[in-house]
């Protein structure tokens, strides 16, 4: 039988046996594949690794790979009982569906990924990277269009994430160019801590050729750490910042989602809609495990500060140098109710995929996740005071390691003091996705 | 000799060895693959068969199998003696360029492709399906988007139509989301028989986004049963129908090419630009093999009402709250001069590659098929009482089972009440197409 | 030792020794494959050749093969000294990042590729081809969206070109339907010469559909010949030319790039905007090799007729059946420092990529290339008498044979007496590329 050596017992924290996979939106790794036995066909001159989905091919001394990848993450949506009907509704969407390569010849790898879900292409990831190993520590020099690193679960790609929609931590501190920035990265990896930077333009458009400007540049950090690590429990220490300096025509506006992608309307909107300036961000996370159960606090800051020229917004001599600022925070937990070890990827402090003990496919329940999230965000009197929270409660239902159900019932209070629905409100959703990451 | 054993006679109708290959839309079936001797390699982990184009990849226990798939159609067609001068032009298209993967791990397969033509993209399949055997029948969950079922030309992917345009009932009879729904889908298969469900919102976009609206909802539903099957005979039955709940803002318009994709001004158009409320249609489907002829009979309806509030179209007052119908039929028949048996896929009821005889590639003529249909369309008093007729012949050159020249004639006669080019017309086209899916 | 048979030494120009691939736009060419001694992994059923970055899959037969294909070129650029501040600007942008397929079966191969950069699809190729070989010479029949051959640098892809952009007469004599075009291509290879002839519509794109127009139809043609060649040098000749018949509406306007891609506003403007009735361009190509040195002179012209009928341009009347003229002239030269034989492809005569001597991977220096080009181009009277010069010094250093760094230094002269800029202007860029072809 090829399943008689699969692991039935959940592995310590932390290690490779206890996620199943690289994070979805990680490159490949010198040196670091999948520990967990998968179904691997192997001839003298060709691994395959079917474990992930699709095969991965490679050459049996590891230098040479290649595999076809991407997601689909199919949602839908009811929202109800806020005071605006337009913002009661229902809806399908595709969260993401991307399809992409990524290769490695001895130290040189790459990724290239577009998303096409909305019937339009998105270009993700697009990237090469060299690694080296600097007295037994991984390096990487990455150059092209890459994922930043910005907060726990601002750095977890969409297919990794617990609930439907990343905590408000990584959706308000976002910089103009976005999760993606082209341009260069330095990773460097120990035992138990990384440090990961990057400088941007923005993310690849034809808005900065057909209006004749220059990039917003955004330097980033983000770092983390593992004081301590047991069989049984793990402490996870992080921070990261970033500061951008915007073009002039930059207008700032942000809409978050509150009720997941289904509702764009149920937003909690930072006005006003006039040119940035800089701003300058930063964050902190603390992440802990104790057998099947896990917790997360994540706390961040932005300060913006806006241009004192140029801009053709109406009421412009209102906001002309002024700053103002943004915070955010999130507390959220959660347990494997079928004895699974969290997913959490030690490598680089993220979210992975779980290691499902019992997978559907073999006859099992699969791994049943029961989790809770509190995120608080609110901007200061300049940007108009407004104010956000949500309660969601989620339950993932990981029937493999690379597809899952997920239902989450999210309450959401907003003060939007500008845009559009203004005044308070209070709403809810239903969400459910289908997601599978091959 | 590789291909000493390659079977040079026809096999019965309705069985895989009449059929090269699964239709180019289905994803991974469990338990059934081409079962034409391909030219497959194997080794002991690994099994690649390159009967279709590119390899795929699978376990020699069936288990997991990955494919990369897509197609090219490339159509020239050049319109003449219409009586409105811009409808008699020539033009190049591309009817597809679709590049997409498949894959399966047991009984959880999935499909993802996006269409390149036209210099955007649009996502095609985006599902995951969980497949099972009750009681010895074959069952298909499918969460995604996916091509709908509804007739049978309607059915068959873009790859495996007997002509250039599909017929007057696949296209006229459309519900308001597409070709495709982003849903939920169940398939039940017997030996001689399916029945396929699918419950859809709007295909995705981003419109629903922007306007922040609901979903169209629609419910399909389509049925095929083969009575009788001999040795160099079948015949073929089907049904189908399909109710829409369109959302508010939904306005009904359509225009349905007479001529095919390269010339879009020639169309049946069928009016008021009003909102539609929801509609009701159905159809038959009598098809039939006798050794290498076929013919099929389709004939459809669709009951519409639209809505008695809101509409921002000028003579709302003429349009509220009234209904209307729309019928088609197609009688259609042809012959393969070569001998080949009809592509009929018996598992699903419809169109697939054909199993050529004597491909080019190994010095044979390939298979030539000859064919002729006959279309016709009306709509009722209350939308307008214009109709439409068409005359096509066809003449089809498979090289290899995955590869074709198409060329078709059609004469069409129109009366349009509504849009642009008013009253009576009529109109050719010369078409050709080159065809390849892999 | 897998690398112990590596060749050290160069190998004599115009051999599949010299370059380490086909041209990355080129699809698989039968009988034809890379020489180079790759990493090749070869079972009973299948061969796989990593050599490129992704593996090739092929049968040993070589009758079927199948490769996922791709490239990601990341660009900067910083402008300067141009007298109008809008186009002294420093950006990033992705020059190309493409995904695609390609694959064969015996005498038919074909090729799927799109563009992802800029955050749209373009599809690039998308064409069938049948290769025979008649009396001992290869002959090639497509079908489908084909990069068309124009001029030496024109016919190079852009993953292989020694500048990050084409020379002038590549990007000045360019026929409205743009580099590509969807149609149908002969092309027949002698051992040292070949001719491409094409005749096409155009790109595919939804702009005739839209405004329900014919196609420009163009008519191409390219040959080059080696009259002389041996050990270490080698000569080519080439000449080339098209004659396009614009449609009715096709406005006559051209911005042609002086400084690369990153920055679109200091241009070559060609004007005025008034419907193009037919144009009519030829050129010739000089190019040698010397050990490691090579040099290229390219010169090409256009004649263009506009028409006498239909315009919306204000100065119509000016315009109305006049007839002007484009010349473009370069002259490029460079060598490899590290003792590579020049890149040429002596098949089709373009560039392919570089047989690197010593890899990095390999703890080698990779090869490093030093370059210079002058570009003239000037139009006629009628058009505006304008002009443009440019001189580009060109570092490129190849760390792989698919992967390199290149530097680029501009310095361009203009005299724009049409559309934004008019007048005298001089400017300078230094841009740099990462370029990883797969």
């Amino acid at each position: 039988n090829n399943y008689i050596n699969f692991p039935l017992v959940a592995s310590p924290p932390g290690t490779f046996g206890a996620v199943s996979n690289m994070p979805s939106n990680s490159g490949s790794i010198l040196g670091i594949s999948s520990q967990i036995p998968n179904r691997t066909t192997e001839f003298d001159g060709l691994v395959l690794k079917w474990g992930k989905g699709l095969p991965s091919f490679s050459t049996p001394d590891g230098n040479y790979s290649f595999r076809v990848r991407g997601r689909i993450l199919a949602d839908y949506g009811a929202s109800f009982s806020s005071r605006f009907p337009q913002q009661n509704i229902s809806r399908t969407i595709l969260r993401a569906a991307r399809l992409g390569v990524q290769g490695r010849a001895r130290n040189l790898s790459w990724v290239l990924e577009g998303d096409f879900s909305s019937n339009t292409l998105q270009l993700m990831s697009a990237f090469a990277t060299w690694t080296d190993k600097t007295a037994g520590l991984l390096s990487e020099y990455t150059i092209g269009n890459k994922f930043s690193e910005r907060g726990f679960d601002g750095s977890t790609g969409s297919s990794d994430t617990v609930f439907l929609n990343r905590d408000i931590v990584a959706n308000l501190l976002v910089p103009m160019m976005g999760w993606y920035g082209l341009g260069g990265a330095y990773k460097i990896y120990g035992k138990n801590w990384h440090i990961a930077t990057q400088i941007s333009g923005d993310q690849v458009n034809s808005t900065n050729n057909t209006n004749n400007v220059r990039d917003d540049l955004t330097y980033l950090l983000r770092a983390h750490y593992i004081p301590f690590k047991d069989k049984v429990s793990l402490i996870h220490l992080g921070f990261w910042g970033f500061y951008e300096d915007s073009k002039p025509t930059q207008n700032f506006t942000q809409n978050v989602n509150l009720l997941n992608y289904t509702d764009n309307a149920f937003n909690f909107q930072v006005r006003p809609t006039a040119p940035l300036s800089h701003s300058l961000s930063g964050g902190v996370e603390l992440f802990g495990i104790w057998k099947s159960f896990w917790a997360l606090f994540e706390f961040g800051l932005r300060k913006l500060s806006l241009r004192r020229t140029y801009s053709s917004y109406p009421n412009y001599a209102l906001w002309a140098g002024k700053s103002g600022s943004e915070e955010a925070l999130s507390v959220q937990g959660g347990v494997f109710l079928t004895g699974e070890t969290p997913n959490y990827f030690a490598h680089s402090g993220v979210w992975a995929a779980p290691r499902v003990l019992h997978p559907v496919t073999q006859g099992g329940l699969g791994a049943w996740e029961v989790s809770l999230r509190y995120d608080r965000a609110s901007v200061s009197r300049s940007l108009g005071s407004s104010n956000a929270s949500t309660v969601t409660l989620g339950v993932n239902w990981y029937f493999l390691n690379y597809a899952r159900f997920m239902f989450n019932f999210t309450h959401a209070n907003v003060l939007n003091t500008h845009g559009l629905y203004i005044g308070y409100n209070s709403g809810n959703t239903l969400g459910g996705r289908m997601s599978i990451t091959f």
